[in-house]
């Protein structure tokens, strides 16, 4: 049986076993089957209704980690896919299926890459460990955050992360996202005094008060960004005032909006500046704030270099640094220290009606995860 | 049989006719009985589903009219009423039921003050004309403007009218409208382009690019008003723009205006204003317009010196001009060259739960028409 069959079998055997968030579906049970073969330590950690699990080979630093999440998004309408989704299946090349490209491909590479580099460095350095969740997708809860609050409690840290997300555009490892901006939403209320058009002496209205306030904060430059990161953007994604009578002024504004922000500034920083706006504007109102990751950088270092070295190595191709995109478990991670890269498949039909991977991609990133591995933990 | 009981007692038979808009419920029969027997020539005019009528008494200029309608709005949650909405109850020295205000008290008045009118005027000057309706609370599509359609295709004009909607604020004659303002509603939709919060340089914000805009026309002066009409008010009702997902940029934002404006600019200056203010400010925009109304004004002249001074011999108080509030169906008469005045009940329960009014002030009403008609069509 050749390399390549082994990530694909892999693949096609996780693709079929239908993980929607929070559900697992067996997922981690046939990973942790192989690991404890190769002399992994396992730890299940569920919380609540999410399957969670840490694996450790070795008890010296340093400690490389890959994490990934074995649950997927919701196929959407299982018609619209020209193959059934939780059937994998090959044609031209591609292998179709929810989960392929994220992150299905990318736990499988890596698992046949770690059992490869074993078999060749069975007294490697430092320790290699896995953090596994069915949580990634959905609320975020119960999941990475979870298990990382597990490992800080007892002093155990992470040195390089690994995060098997697709961050590939066009060929594997032309991207790989060295951090990722900050989120930060909010939901402003801003109040006025409800009444009848026809009055206006005896209304306030809201939606009138809030409007330069909003274009204000439409129009700020909240930091310019870095080598690093684009300017931190601020978006509205919702407003709603009225009942639809046309002949009332309402007595509230809703306005929802988002920051993606940089390095630049703080979650706090923001806050403050959105507060200061609103009150030089004399608004009655108020803000419910969520803060859904802070920013976070992996500018250089052993785990970027590894990973550049590999890539370039296998695939003979140059990768980009970047920090575009959403979110994802890095930014749980990242904070308690550790150097943390996401390094995976093409992303082009992630979370998509007919999500696929190019077959041959899956063993060229087993390659590449192999090749940071032994840059990493041998000693040359 | 005094005549304070017959105002009372056909006011009360009004009542007990459910008329909810467009519905007569046998109301204007009622109506039309009495005035044949008064020598009133009946034109039945019927549109669609709306009851309308026009009665004329006499073929001679100048031409009196009294102006109402028989339907009422909705009773709301007859539970919530301290007595059945549709059973006349007198209690304390006050008639409830819906229309009790608005306007079957009035057309009661009207009706008891012509039949002494003409017990002791038989042979009055000019013409008197009823003109009643049963949709001003609703569409008002097919109910006075038809009629006045109507009358106009053969060029009957009316000189004065009295329209007995219930303008009065503590007594019976302290306000009468002599004019309203203008009504114009706009829908304005901007336009941007769709996209994910994360990836601001492929989206155009609607709502940022409104905002600006939008805080322009609400602080815009639009005129100064007159000695008879408040300055133009411009108020937004509703604003929409987001499925809710908090992070998606809608691709467009919706916001419903309305403008309350005076006799000192016009329905077409405001669309131009606010179709330039929206080009400035570069938008991709439209707007759907509904003109509800233009203004109308009866400044001076024989009618409103007759209500005036009418109001004064009956009740010994003086009467405040006044054009504030909503729209009425004087804004269809108006146009016609007629003067126009409102002359009705206290309006503090119009609309409400538990709509009451003053017994006494059927009387007082009564006799206050019965001195307008004397005034206008007795020669002196
Ligand atoms: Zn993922
Ligand atoms: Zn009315």
């Amino acid at each position: 049986m050749s390399l390549r069959s082994e990530t694909l079998e892999l693949t096609c055997d996780l693709i079929s076993r239908p993980s929607v968030t929070p559900e697992d579906a067996g997922c981690q049970e046939l990973l942790i089957g192989r690991l404890e073969k190769l002399g992994f330590k396992i730890e299940r950690l569920p919380f609540e209704e999410v399957t969670n699990f840490w694996a450790r080979r070795g008890t010296e630093g340093p400690l490389f980690c890959f994490a990934g999440h074995t649950d997927v998004v919701p196929s959407g309408p299982a018609e619209q896919w020209t193959h059934p989704p939780f059937e994998p299946t090959e044609v031209e090349g591609y292998l179709y299926g929810r989960g392929a490209a994220d992150m299905k491909g990318s736990i499988a590479a890596f698992m046949t890459a770690l059992e490869r580099f074993i078999a060749n460095h069975p007294e490697h350095e430092g320790s290699i460990s896995l953090l596994i969740t069915s949580d990634e997708e959905g609320p975020f809860v119960n999941g990475t955050t979870r298990v990382i609050d597990h490992l800080e409690a007892r002093n155990e840290k992470i040195d390089w992360c690994i995060v098997g997300e697709p961050s590939s555009t066009d060929k594997v490892g032309d991207v790989i996202k060295n951090g990722r901006r900050g989120s930060l939403s909010g939901t402003l209320k801003v109040r006025g005094i409800q009444g009848h058009v026809a009055y206006p002496h005896l209304v306030r209205n809201p939606i009138h008060e809030a409007a330069p306030a909003l274009a204000e904060l439409s129009s700020t430059t909240w930091d310019q960004g870095n080598d690093f990161f684009p300017p931190t953007s601020f978006q509205i994604s919702n407003i709603h005032a009225g009942t639809g009578a046309t002949n009332v002024v309402p007595g509230e504004v809703e306005v929802a909006f988002n920051f993606r922000f940089s390095t630049e500034t703080t979650a706090d920083e923001l806050k403050q500046r959105v507060c200061d706006i609103l009150t030089r504007h004399g608004l009655d109102w108020d803000i419910d704030w969520i803060l859904s990751g802070n920013p976070f950088l992996t500018s250089a270092g052993s785990l970027v270099d590894a990973s550049r070295e590999a890539i370039r190595a296998v695939t003979g191709n140059e990768t980009e640094l970047s920090t575009s995109g959403g979110t994802s478990d890095g930014r749980f991670i990242a904070p308690t220290g550790a150097q943390v890269v996401e390094l995976g498949p093409v992303n082009a039909t992630i979370h998509k009606i007919d999500e696929r991977v190019r077959i041959a991609d899956l063993d060229t990133l087993s390659a590449v995860y192999e090749n940071i591995l032994a840059r990493l933990l041998v000693k040359s």
